[in-house]
């Protein structure tokens, strides 16, 4: 598996365009994202009791399990919780996208994220789709213009992509995403869209990219809950011309499945390290749990405690609220075994072993915490082997005033 | 029932007492509240798996069901992962209280707050405790200064007092509280201490007490967690000499359940209105739920969501945010149905009605949004009657401030 350069239009056979059609101020705000010839797709969808008109309709489009052409992705407003109006417009959405693509509106998903609650300005987006389209090629640039068209606070673009060898052929797989609202992410919408242009069956297509899901994007902040228009697509047109996987024993399934897992990974932590105001990456690892279930109830309860995030942001050794946010997660453990360190480029400090307080040197604490990227590690010494990780950032001034004033 | 100065010492037979020992670098830290009489407790305590010691000593005091003396409570260090050594600094705490107070250990409750993790400063408060106990009194300053004495990184000093008649008896029902971290209150230690002269079974007050917690001290902020230290204690002594109340059918008992409910939701919305950093109360209402069970979780998570919590700070009317908190609650109901309001003594900004969005005249909404006290209002029209209140505060560039730099 080789890292290369660019997102989603490296696999062969996808193309994509991102443009300002008057959405945002200035910046782009809408995206087209096609596979010349139709490909199967798979996806994840919130699960919010509120769902965004874009969730219905995908999560309909990628349930009928039939090849489809295209995702079309509108920024700035979420088209979510605007009545039955917002439905309507999303139907829209499709329909013009499909008639610049000569496809059938069934054919394309919808994605939209920003503000919730208010209309979207449809009359601009319905004479953007035309203009995107007639923008859309496979060239690195045009990937990068939709990954930038789908972001909304998010600070930079996220894209991602690999080169693969399966059953001889060349196989390529990119990504894009976008976040990210950190300390609630479930509420900032988290996007996310991945091409491959191996040839695969769509159940094991689905099942990939469901428990792919799982580990990555379900573990970054958060609780792991997820907002009105929370998706991520994966599609696969098959144009790599490798026999097609049907099987989970074929040797290729388990490299794809890596690929994939890998991709989700990176887009995930970008989400992460993008979150709202982060000055600080932060990873939580839970080791020695009984179950993967336990461990990443805790591994996410502390990494989404307000009183964590802002030790992090003040670069405090305030291994308490770590310990107090562990033991409010629902999981019974025993407080007399933990082992909790902090770990960065600025070495290894412990702050607990075997249930005892370590006398922690200012000096050393400085320099741990005071790197980007920052792990907590916490064993809790259970008797069982299971882990988990998860990602999430800091919490600065800068989260209160980015959600304090939003929409100026 | 009429409202009356002062606090805990209210009470007939109660004596308080604060002062600063040297834990704290100038503010009072250290506070003794005592029975002339042995006096029946009752309390509720932390649910976190991690439990301070002072949290699993003065729950096996209060277990005991023996009437009891005194509590000893300090701040600026909570006494929680602190190792075994822990444990043993609190029985000392309890000791050294006795010996002042001539009577056992076993009579004496504890409870530290501050910051965890970090040993005792066990010489100090030793030291202290004969010096504060010299000092109890039964004045409504020394009350305060009790009130004063519990405060960690609490704005003002929380407390109550009331006057009732039960069974042709004057009897005083008095409290103090201290909060305040208020994103996360489950790790910011809630204290709170009720007394009361009244002559009522341990049964009674027990059950009074713990049902009056679940929609006071339970409501605030938070995802329904509590601190490694939180403690809610009700002393009742039996002075007032009213004949003892033994049976709910008595109706001396309903007087006292509702009068000790005023005393504890007055407390926790005193802890909520001082929430660290805050700059606005906030009061969440959930109406026409099929339980309240249902309505409670709803309107904790929209209480303790940090975008709903930032959009109060920034009065911004963003609905959408309370819409997507509602819907990761865990409870299933309508969207279609829902309505949404604002309330305020600027008026009401009716937000959605019947799940429709209404259109939000700006003037209106800063109208609204502009003051102190802001009630979000939620109506399922499930069908169902049932309802709950939770009781937070908006999330501030202060409480980053705080938060992020605790220690110094």
């Amino acid at each position: 598996m080789k890292k290369v350069a660019g997102g989603v239009t490296i696999p062969k056979g996808f193309k994509a365009a991102g443009e300002h059609v008057g959405l945002k101020r200035k910046r782009k705000d809408l995206a087209i994202l096609m596979s010349e010839v139709p490909a199967t797709v798979a996806g994840v969808f919130t699960t919010n009791v509120v769902k965004g008109a874009p969730v219905i309709w995908s999560h309909k489009v990628a349930s009928a399990c039939t090849p489809i052409k295209a995702v079309v992705i509108n920024s700035g407003h979420a088209n979510s919780c605007t009545g039955p109006e917002g439905y309507v417009h999303c139907v829209q959405m499709a329909e013009a996208t499909a008639k610049a693509l000569g496809c059938e509106p069934e054919h394309v998903a919808v994605a939209s994220t920003g503000y919730i609650g208010v209309p979207l300005p449809i009359e601009k987006i319905e004479a953007g789709i035309p203009v995107v389209a007639a923008m859309l090629d496979n060239s690195e640039a045009m990937g990068t213009a939709a990954a930038e068209a789908i972001r909304t606070t998010d600070v930079f673009t996220k894209e991602i992509a690999f080169e693969l060898e399966i059953g001889g052929k060349t196989v390529m797989i990119g990504g894009m995403a976008k976040g990210s609202g950190m300390v609630h992410p479930n509420m900032a919408t988290m996007l996310a869209f991945v091409t491959t242009d191996l040839n695969i069956s769509q159940e094991l297509l689905s099942k990939a990219m469901k428990e792919s899901v799982t580990t990555t994007y379900n573990m970054i902040s958060v609780d792991g809950d997820t907002s009105t228009n929370d998706m991520a697509l994966v599609f696969a047109n098959g144009l790599a011309g490798n026999e097609m996987i049907v099987s989970e024993a074929d040797a290729g399934y388990e490299i794809f499945r890596k690929a994939l897992h890998t991709v989700n990974e990176h887009l995930a932590k970008l989400v992460a390290r993008d979150g709202e105001g982060a000055t600080k990456f932060v990873e939580v690892s839970i080791v020695g749990s009984e179950s993967r279930e336990d461990a990443q109830k805790l591994a996410k309860c502390v990494v989404s405690s307000s009183l964590v995030k802002t030790a992090m942001f003040g670069e405090d050794a305030n291994w308490g609220r770590i310990i107090a946010a562990l033991g409010r997660g629902g999981v019974d453990f025993d407080p007399a075994k933990l082992s909790i360190w902090f770990e960065s480029d600025g070495g290894q400090l412990p702050l607990m072993a075997g249930g005892q307080p370590m006398i922690v040197d200012p000096t050393a604490a400085q320099k741990v915490l005071g790197e980007k990227d920052i792990r907590i590690g916490i064993d809790l010494k259970s008797g069982g082997l299971s882990e988990a990780t998860a990602w999430g950032c800091d919490l600065s001034y800068d989260y209160v005033r980015i959600n304090g004033a939003y929409r100026s």
